[in-house]
């Protein structure tokens, strides 16, 4: 059994190409023991926002504290705390702080092999029929 | 993609045995196309606790709001708002509210076969050495 608070563990930036603003936390993962699955805590700084992408695994969210969008192609959700969000595999999608707090959020995967291939989407297909 | 609020999917009391003042919100599952592993919502009220037992699958656990205590077999750790827990397979395990609000967390499983064995552990075994 593995028990902490989760400011205990290191938040890294995300450099992920695509990414503003956000960092992440993982809080259980395989070096934990952890057979299937990994949870994740990420913190999106106001104005900032996940890469916009596809990949061929699923995310699991519950919004944790702020207020964003997330984008399913080009359909923007708001979010809030107590929200959550199913994103199926090879859906496109992004999560983009518009409040003035930070956005706060669990995301799990699967366990992901490495070489699975991330897809990113040019920012500007968001806007293609502005 | 499913975007929801949590308190929009139907609360269902836990009837499992050893459970007492516990409902549960089963958010993500397969019925939406989770592939892997299910997202639920536990609410348990003061005084109240989860079933103690154990299984062969593992849960990754955050707290939401409230206070109480995981069980790692007899051993008490505390738990607040912020805090995460990993609970390995076949560990023994109970989360119980010692507070005066509801205790509400998080607890994703992987997809669990029908009749996967789950042994309940009688609470006195909790107490033997006092």
């Amino acid at each position: 059994m593995k028990v902490n608070r989760s400011e205990q563990i290191e938040s890294q930036e995300v450099s992920m190409e695509g990414a503003t603003g956000c960092s992440v936390r993982w809080l259980i993962n395989q070096t934990d023991g952890a057979p299937n699955f990994a949870m994740r805590q990420f913190v999106v700084n106001p104005a900032g926002h996940t890469p916009k992408h596809r990949h061929p695994y699923e995310h699991e969210v519950y919004v944790l504290a702020g207020n964003g969008v997330v984008l399913e192609g080009d359909e923007e959700h708001p979010i809030a705390a107590g929200d959550f969000v199913y994103v199926g595999p090879d859906e496109i999608h992004q999560f983009r702080n518009t409040g003035s707090a930070p956005l706060t959020f669990l995301c799990l995967v699967p366990h992901i092999p490495d070489g699975t291939p991330v897809n990113t989407v040019p920012e500007c297909e968001q806007t293609a029929d502005n």
